[in-house]
């Protein structure tokens, strides 16, 4: 099965993928922080009941997994391909996911929120992501009844969720932009937009890369589609900005230059840490979406996916030491990389 | 034509080349710096008439070429060959050169001496490339005389010369005793043995990718066969020494890694210094001598000689900047390098 992220799709030279993700809570329940273990069970099965009752497509589109039936690797290694959050792999007893085959759909159950319905799709769709969102969401919202007030919208254990409980975002490749400093003038720009611009592993990760993540900040007074519409036309405006600082760039002996070598080292290295591997194949990415490279996205997508820390693990089927990763993920990249 | 340097030979892992040169004079003539126009059109043509003269075989094999018809790129493209020295190259007037086609034999005329003979042989090949030289000086001996002391030998302008007027040389590729800092002490020991190592562009050369050159100092005392033992010998020991490192080195995914990123770089590279040139070579041809990379020795040896600034110069037609100059190497290394 082909995963969502080995997909591309509009504006993808700049916007690797789009996410939606909806925080929701059962309205008889406590909120998580003050749920017991007992209530952590009924909350997660009443989900997948919910969402598998009598519906057996949906049996056959998702699976039901409890988080600590997976080793600590197997759930940083969704956390590597954003389908869980970090701190959902770390905390694992208790909660469950939900999952769709092409990992597309991802549901988080006893996470900051009871229901965290998340959506990705490959570059600029923010209407497809949001209606496969909306659908899930109706879908359990009349089955189990979320807790949602008439002034306040969705309640939410953290106060700068309620409203909606939406958080739309994108993830954005921005090497021309990065390259020309100009991404900390940008930060401040967009929060004065009600957006937030930061790595691509989210709030405190580090940019490795050049990749970010720009999303919105508000959720309270806005309905899902002003929210949406905000945060796409910024991304389009982000955009042309990129491609023009692109256009710009790309001529110069020395930028080619760059890219060729970081793919030189790619193909031929033997050693890569996770952080060169960042860095190169952001340049590859570049040279890939502006022709200098015959290389697709898609290839380069799945390339990153499969570099990352976890997923090599689990590919190579041992807790490798570092040393004996950057080896695995060399091996791996001059391998996969087209 | 094949040049004699686009071959490999015996120990050609680490000895790349052999040289034997005899400093001669004739006795009629005073010592170039003391030596007006007219005496240096002599001597030129001297030589030139005794190595032609009724010897149509010798004419179809050698060019005579007057420095001064040379442009200063084609001279130092020369000194790049080490076909010339490079104080040769850079006073052109009053001097003739007499090369063979493959340029394994090149006699330079109104250098330090009236008549350099330099006979160049790919691997360790000492016996062969005297051979030559020797055949070549009884030649011209016999037809001009050349000035001949009982006691102190052959007679030359400089007196660290006199006697047999010969310096031996071998050219070697030594990567892992460079990477282990074993060349200075290294230095101190061959000192003492009568031998001097140094960059591979002779007196006062930097080093450049880990190529030396090895070479007898003394030519008073000690005949022709003693000093090439000599060298041959103290060779083979530094041969051994290498091949032992190297082995030693090459099981490393660190060396390993360096020398397939190496080969990346050059491959893929669009601007390349001369300088990281020679530095990423030499990793190359360890590669190449070790069996990691398939890349033929005398690929690297034409490689090496035509990505020198002068020669490249001459093959793209131009007198190029250093960025243009650059570019063109990295265009040339990378569509030549096996």
């Amino acid at each position: 099965m082909k995963k969502w992220y080995t997909s591309s799709g509009n504006n993808s030279d700049v916007v690797m993928s789009t996410r939606i993700r909806l925080a929701r809570n059962l309205h008889e329940y406590p909120f998580p922080a003050r749920l017991d273990q007992k209530g952590e069970t009924q909350v997660c099965e009443k989900v997948r009941d919910a969402l598998f009752g009598g519906n057996s497509h949906m049996k056959d589109e998702f699976a039901y997994i409890k988080m600590d039936s997976l080793s600590e690797t197997e759930a940083v290694a969704l956390a590597e391909k954003h389908l869980i959050s970090p701190e959902f792999a770390s905390e694992r007893a208790g909660r469950a996911l939900i999952l769709n085959k092409d990992e597309s759909v991802s549901i988080m159950l006893c996470e900051e929120d009871h229901v965290r319905i998340q959506v990705m799709a490959p570059g600029l769709d923010m209407e497809g992501a949001y209606e496969t969102a909306d659908k899930i969401d109706t879908l359990l919202d009349s089955a189990l009844g979320f807790a949602f007030d008439e002034n306040l919208g969705y309640l939410t254990q953290c106060p700068t969720n309620l409203g909606t409980g939406m958080r739309a975002s994108v993830m954005l490749h921005l090497p021309a932009l990065t390259a020309c400093g100009q991404i900390g003038k940008l930060a401040s720009t967009v929060s004065k937009l009600g957006l937030t611009i930061r790595g691509s592993y989210g709030e405190g990760s580090e940019t490795k890369g050049d990749f970010y993540q720009l999303s919105n900040q508000v959720t309270l007074g806005i309905s899902e589609k002003a929210a949406m519409d905000n945060l796409k036309s910024i991304t389009m405006q982000l955009v042309e900005r990129e491609r023009n600082l692109r256009k710009e760039m790309i001529g110069s002996a020395q930028i080619q230059d760059k890219i060729f070598r970081a793919y030189g080292v790619l193909k031929y290295s033997r050693v890569l840490s996770s952080a060169e591997f960042m860095e190169l194949i952001s340049l590859v990415r570049l040279g890939a979406c502006e022709k200098l490279l015959d290389i697709s996205q898609e290839n380069i997508s799945e390339v990153i996916s499969a570099a990352q820390p976890a997923s090599l693990i689990l590919a190579k089927g041992e807790n490798a030491e570092t040393q004996q990763r950057d080896i695995s993920r060399a091996e791996l990249v001059r391998t996969k990389l087209g």
